[in-house]
């Protein structure tokens, strides 16, 4: 099992040169080759990911991280990348008192003054589009770490990387993608990603009301993918490589009413697993605050959740390390 | 005055050993050898907590603060013991909204996912039990720096520590303890950590419904120490070598009315001092919000509340440096 | 254009002693002496303030950020030096629950606290004369980073670095000082600090009841300087070397209505920005939160507001190296 893309040394060249400076607001906009890279020096970083070894790489330059809604993980993540390969963080804390109207000022201009203190900035924000309007006064590399319902593209890599490094691969697998297919940005993230590799079968497994966006379903299959729609989990387990599971979130529902609906239509058991590939991998976004991925589940080797940490930590290292020119 | 507690060679190999990979969880689950090696190396940091000379040891290791009530004092002594000695911190500032029932995971997959970004993990949390049940998910070493009334162990070492300083000894020694010996997480830190050492004579201080429980004082009693109790503390000060003055605190109260009742019982000012010994000191884990501590004794050489901040920080460099395998 | 202050080397070397260990609490308290070694320490920063250079002058310090009010702009840059100089940063972002009723101590206390885990502490709050109490607990040295209306030293200091830089000099100047003449604390920082160097014209823009305090006014009237007051911004644009904005804050008024008054009397646009000099700079200490200062001038190269954030990591490194005795 080979685990390098094929290209030739001047591409490479070409490819690093290219993310020096680049923000990376969407996976819709990355290229085949530029994930590929991505992979390829996420693959390099593990070792320090995985804390076997030290690194100076980005010693001297500074993180800020903009988060104007709550998220431990992501922001961990990201600090965690960066603080190993020896930079520092600065970090937005005060950020409801920062965006009150009172005293509230463009996002372009939070972009052209946090970005004479940073080298990176890193941001998350509850509305759409939030992070590409910072990105237009920022003088340094932008990284969305989720904007809203609209993206968030370095959770959709970090998967891939999960998925690369268990099969070798990114062509011809079965993707079951099961929960929200209609709101989850990190299932259409991983759509935007994958289309770019050799024909796969995508199956997605929802309820009627949470179905995968027209649009995008046409999309995969002009990219000549195969792609499947059902509602039920366990007459297509068997056939999986890949089990990407998503929680049918609340705060994307009207009412308390229209989220009990859908909670719990799916369970990801013991039982269930018996029924899949042997070679089949779950993976998860987490965090895990229902019963949709069972604690059981945890003890199966296929299981790939809590290894997708470290993984993160890995790629987002590797968008650090590429945006400011050390990749 | 011996520093030094007597052992050999090998079981101080042995001792390191033992504290490699391991949760500091209470303070009644440390051996006599284990505080003993603890207080050792925290005197061969004070160097450094001091701000004499400059530190690597933990240089690319993360420290993670998970600190779900707040108090700015334990997690600056935490970061600061982090950062003197090389290493770097990430913290969960957005403790509310972190832990809102909307988006709850369990302190388990809490733990398994902040260990897969730090080497160490500090937490504080209001609830009895919680340090424990995040640290059974974690990969990595986690430090109790409080778990709501149930346990403060590095409260109670560092006041091992402003002990042994002063005395060069923790045997045969009269503490006098006044305040809150109902509630106080730190009085039984104290008490459990102490009662190994050699005989010594504890006097209980305090009004008749803040009481030591019962419990706490047959296992000082059976351990071969002396126990006093009394409400009046001007009759003992002369008695005693050590006075850990507690807070009457509110929050452990009902009402505001029961706090009232207790509030200004006992007083520690230049006047009673006066019938205090020489030797004796004065330790109180601070904040001081109320006149039971007054302003005026901070002048006397033997008020060591405010040493007390650098020994902690001299004892939190002893225990991140040992389970991480640095002591 | 010469760039130094005029000085015996026996000199510098008695004012690098001077700042070790002091506190830097009002512009009001510096010497003309000291103003220009903090400038000219400042332009010794500048290429570790612009990235281009890395530095670990400040490796094993750590700077303690105390905010009792929002302000992640000057937070960001207190702390983007403190790295930048290879030091490291604690910071209390739970500042509400710190200082609630229920458990407060006095900021004597918190400074003695503080300044045993810190080699520095720079602290914003909103009340006047807090900064200076935190101060007399601190054995380490301590930055007002704004002290409610009563004062905000480096603040005024970058905007005169920016001064000195574009003009070479700080003497024979007209400054035209727009906007909220009585309560701006930059405004008043600013007067206090250009008032030592020579002979100026000081022209204050404000409406009638928002104008210069009377003392100020005397005040630079006895050191030789010349003092013109009106309401209309346009009828002296022509006049003016420099151009500083202050805006008129809401909260420094008794109700909104109050505010909205004043709102709006000012605006500096590309038309305005016709009738000034070629040579002429505008200053701000931003966030621009109306329309008083419009997006438009940004293009102009007279506009020099993004570019005092640099100047303004500039002269906080040069603060902390001063005060720490690197210098």
């Amino acid at each position: 099992m080979t685990k390098t893309f094929q290209k030739d040394e001047q591409n490479i060249t070409l490819l690093m040169m290219n993310f020096i400076g680049k923000h990376i607001l969407s996976a819709t906009a990355l290229s085949k080759e530029e994930i590929e890279r991505i992979l390829e020096v996420a693959k390099e970083m593990e070792p320090f990911a995985r804390k076997e070894k030290v690194s100076d790489l980005l010693k001297g330059k500074v993180l800020a991280t903009l988060f104007f809604e709550p998220s431990t993980r992501t922001r961990f993540s990201f600090e965690t990348s960066m603080v190993r390969l020896g930079g520092s963080v600065i970090s937005n804390y005060m950020m409801k008192e920062t965006s009150s109207v009172k005293k509230r000022e463009t996002l372009y201009d939070t972009g052209k003054v946090v970005s004479a203190f940073a080298d990176v900035i890193v941001m998350r924000h509850p509305e759409r589009g939030t992070v590409a309007e910072l990105a237009k006064g920022s003088m340094v590399p932008v990284i969305n770490a989720g904007d809203g319902p609209a993206d968030h593209p370095t959770q959709g890599l970090l998967d891939l990387y999960t998925i690369w490094k268990q099969f070798g691969t990114l062509d011809g697998l079965t993707f079951g993608m099961v929960g929200d297919m209609k709101f989850s940005r990190v299932v259409h993230a991983e759509c935007a990603l994958l289309k770019h590799f050799g024909k796969s079968r995508f199956v997605f497994i929802a309820p009627e009301a949470l179905k995968i966006p027209q649009e995008l379903k046409e999309e995969l299959e002009s990219a000549g993918h195969e792609v499947l729609e059902t509602e039920d989990l366990e007459s297509v387990i068997g056939t999986l490589d890949v089990l990407s599971n998503t929680r049918i979130q609340e705060e994307r529902f009207e009412s308390h009413e229209d989220y009990e609906k859908f909670r719990g239509t799916y369970s990801i058991s013991a039982d269930l697993m018996v029924k899949a590939k042997d070679s089949m991998i779950v993976i998860d976004p987490l965090p895990r605050v229902d019963d949709q991925l069972k604690i059981e589940v945890d003890e199966d080797s296929r299981a790939k959740y809590f290894e997708q940490v470290t993984n993160g930590v890995a790629v987002r290292m590797a968008l650090l390390a590429l945006v400011m020119g050390r990749g």
